[in-house]
């Protein structure tokens, strides 16, 4: 059985060694967080949305975060452009479907996303993850209200019909490419309590997913990373405000060595 | 004499319990300081402005904020919306009014927004009331030039004139449905020294609206409990940086009880 | 020779006393951060972008911030239109030219901008600078690829080309008007590992030059202001989550008297 652990910190040393560039045509909400997490765990952030200059940004991607959350129809020529030009420059990008099943708009426009190019990866919550899938399903806002292992079927079928990976994040997260499938734990109940925790971990997904040839064993990793941070954060403060500041030391502090001893990632 | 500080701890409860839906539809400054204001104290932020999903956000909200900050003349069909749909769905709004009188769109955005649905509650500082109010106002960019006493007069009609509660927030808080009005106090002078702490009593007075049936009282109690989140962010931090931390620390840890026990509300 | 440290820490003395409104047009990324860097530091932000508003709005400010991040043809207009009204209402004005060099839109709409009215300063990193130069320039995102020194012929021609002050920032600052020269030293490592630090830099030049007659002083006294707050700030922090956190807090900490006396600012 491979060593999964090792192969996580292998990956970081790579991140750290590379510093890959992630592309980011995301939500609002979330483009200062995201930048600050992927500038602290070593990747060099773009946020950018113009249809007009996301081929010579995307270029010199390593990968690329298509995020949904704050959606309007006006941004939807932006992501599906993004989507066509990793297509065309063979780059991944990473899907985070914020509040499908929420809505239709989001629902239809992350299914449209797709349609243009398969991501590298899905990275939701159980309720969106369902959504996606043949299966439907709804959620409440943007919360999930499914369990992640209520997702597991749906995850499979949907890896499956793209051939994609597909992560459900939850408690903890399950994530396979259709065949294989890995569990991942680690972070902490706080983050509940933090906004954009789903979309961070999105983008280190895409990170690790930048410089490792397996898009499984990257989202596996890079998620188990970012639980780690969620841990080692929750130890160091015990309320939402300090957790975030120290979340993002945490990235910045875990040395490949250390995610390779401390990385929870499983067979399912 | 009705005890306000321990219904305002007991609607700091019902928040806690039924962690309601406060949807946003506000401006790009404050998306991501507001949400986290929401989860901080235990409600649950979505953030969208698309007029093709609102309907389907609103439904599952118990209440929304609309805040006019960062105004375009294309978003103004996305509040107006939201104002009407709150009014077909009857959920209760409350409209932050950042810059009116600063600006003629942002004064008549604002009440453009309330002649699509009165909110439930309009909280603003005091130059933003005075402009909101027949008797008019100027202020110098988004930072009030008044006092709150000056817009005591201006809030009263304000509220008679629509059948609304106004609250003027300031270094104390004047909170009138026209004919009853309390007096909230509490805070810090360094909330003036971090960006959308407005736009943050906005939000919880939305979270507080929508558990509890008089907008009166949930708005003063509102405001106490970010009062309170301020004063205990003071005690923690002396410079800007480390007192927004600690504000979000705060919201989280105040317990209902805590708040029955500080919140300073009284009769004007 | 003057005492450059000294003339710093008497601007930041006025800004303090004056508390000049900054008017930014920027990007979605740094909305809230740079806001919090004004607040903190003294000053009054304004974050609006609606072409209806400017003029207002402008008319009240000391100085004005164009940022080209997160660009879109939509917002072109709306920076165009703020440099104008600049010119008109004789407002100085801060040119962040973020990504220029990396994509067409970016270095076009920067020259664009220009053309309306010549910018007080222009500050941007050594890539971003030999971008608008005629020397031309290309950067790997919206990162550096260049150190400080290689764009120092940039700056002076540029400098000379508009009759502006050209600032361009790294691992130490070069400042100049095309005929005299400063250079600043400060700042540390961790800014590289938080997202907008540039952008900050930027606001913080405007908000000294809205109070100060020369912007060649006020903008290498603002950038040493920064680095300062910046070295204060790792002396606090070891992590870009704390370190960010500390910069906010320092900014606010950091009086005229210790300005005056640790500010490193020197002939070229």
């Amino acid at each position: 059985m491979p060593d999964y652990a090792a192969q996580a910190g292998e990956i970081l040393r790579k991140v750290r060694s590379d510093r890959p560039v992630v592309h980011n045509v995301t939500n609002y909400v979330v483009m200062n967080s995201t930048a600050n997490v992927l500038l602290a765990m070593g990747a060099s952030p773009i946020m950018a949305h113009a249809p007009e200059e996301l081929e010579e940004l995307i270029r010199i991607a390593g990968s690329v975060v298509i995020n949904i959350g704050t959606l309007s129809a006006g941004w939807v020529p932006s992501m599906t452009r993004a989507a066509e030009l990793c297509s065309i420059a063979r780059k991944p990008y990473v899907l985070d479907p914020v509040g499908a099943g929420a809505t239709q708009l989001r629902t239809e426009t992350a299914a449209e996303i797709i349609r243009w190019a398969v991501p590298a990866a899905i990275r939701g919550n159980a309720s969106e993850i369902l959504a996606l899938s043949a299966q439907g399903g709804t959620t409440r806002g943007v919360d999930s209200v499914h369990a992640v292992d209520a997702a597991i079927d749906a995850a499979k079928e949907l890896a499956l019909t793209h051939g994609t990976v597909v992560a459900a994040t939850g408690e903890r997260d399950y994530v396979t490419n259709g065949e294989e499938a890995l569990i991942v734990t680690g972070g902490h109940q706080l983050m509940e309590y933090v906004t954009g925790t789903g979309c961070a971990a999105s983008v280190v997904t895409a990170a690790f997913i930048a410089v490792a040839p397996d898009p499984l064993i990257a989202s596996a990793a890079g998620l188990a990373y970012f639980g780690l941070a969620g841990e080692k954060a929750a130890a160091a403060a015990q309320a939402p405000g300090s957790f975030w500041v120290k979340l993002l030391d945490a990235l910045y502090e875990i040395t490949p060595e250390e995610l390779a001893e401390r990385a929870r990632i499983a067979k399912a």
